[in-house]
């Protein structure tokens, strides 16, 4: 795996599928910023409230750090993030969550997923990129409030589960389509996932038996999840 | 004017007094952090929303250095905060930008008299606490992003002036209501505001003369930040 700064000349496919990259997680952690800061203002306490907008302030740092990147490899962050803007934005729409709770279970069931999916992008690139990608990916100590929070909740009032278990399948299936259309329109970004694009004379051949294996794992990890919540996946 | 740690015991009055004006600027803060990520969210480009979602983390900075002079005082956060908060929210519910420019005059606007109103708090304190109140009220740079903004806006379409002229003066309006409400409800604050705390065996005796004053001031500078926006107040 070569250094990306050593490669943007050589090889323009595997610079257009780094900079996708790092164009989708900036704008990911630019909305988580924006969403934590709206789930701030649900807060049933202030000190929730002000938890959650110091996890609003963690991922405006991690979305500061892609577009330094972005930036020093002489790229336009806004153009690297714009491809994004639109399915990001449209899963957010479809998945606006109608409560405090809802927002806990979206941040830490939707993020889980997400932050799944990239460690399994970041596998395929230079270990500078992935050290990045990996430390943007670092948890903000959402998942243990948001499991906290959501156990107690439904400790509390038990038939809460039925409705947050449909909602985060809801989320699931929202996820997959805007991640399906993303692929459909980057090309680039969807080689570097199966590891198509380190090859010389680089053909975009899927794996297809992997890209199943890759599934089966994110599967997993998401049922895991939701039975942290307390919830049937 | 004592140093605060040396006169909790010995003047309360006093202490009640500077643990308000920290709630309340504490309180301030965070829902400053909230409003300027639900303004970037509004943002025409991205790079305005990136710009918006920096200047929120940077108030969410102020907050924290409030949270922790209060916990150092020995008093709950959230506790010193939650008498503010009924009036505060009063004031964003009725004062919601319906659009981008509503939210940057009103930033701009809003946060201009609460600032100058809260340096002038800050002349009847202590100097440690003095230094922390004129450091969280520094300008994170909103200011100039809101004139450039909204000039350009006025520029293009002259006439946005009209109905942003009137929205400031509804700000300026709905927050007077508002500070009514808190000094009728604070008398300890009311009194720090008018210098009268400080005196031994102290009674809340209002120099109407010196308020007076201090409103001809806050209205000037007002109406020198509605002309900065080319408005008139």
């Amino acid at each position: 795996m070569s250094d990306l700064t050593s490669v943007p000349a050589a090889d323009p496919v595997y610079r257009a599928a780094v900079i996708d990259l790092l164009g989708v997680l900036a704008y990911g952690e630019l909305t988580a910023f924006e969403r934590l800061a709206e789930d701030a203002s649900l807060a049933p306490t202030l000190a929730d409230k002000a938890e959650l907008a110091a996890m609003a302030v963690a991922e405006f740092g991690h979305f500061a750090r892609l577009r330094d990147r972005l930036a020093e490899l002489g790229v336009d962050p806004s153009e690297a993030m714009e491809p994004f803007a639109a399915p990001l934005d449209a899963f957010h729409e479809k998945t606006r969550p109608s409560d405090w709770l809802e927002g806990l279970v979206k941040a830490y069931v939707g993020d889980g997923i997400a932050t799944d999916f990239y460690r399994e992008v970041s596998a395929h690139v230079d270990p500078s990129t992935r050290e990045l990608v990996l430390e943007v990916l670092e948890d903000t100590g959402h998942a243990a409030f948001a499991v906290d929070r959501v156990r107690a909740a439904i400790a509390e009032e038990p038939r809460v589960a039925g409705r947050l278990a449909l909602w985060g399948r809801r989320l699931v299936g929202e996820a997959l389509s805007q991640a399906q259309r993303v692929a459909a329109e980057r090309d680039a970004l969807s080689a570097l996932l199966v590891g198509g694009v380190d090859q010389p004379g680089f053909e975009p051949g899927f794996d297809l038996a992997e890209i199943g294996r890759m599934f089966d794992r994110l599967t997993e990890a998401h049922t895991q999840r939701m039975a942290a919540l307390g919830l049937s996946a």
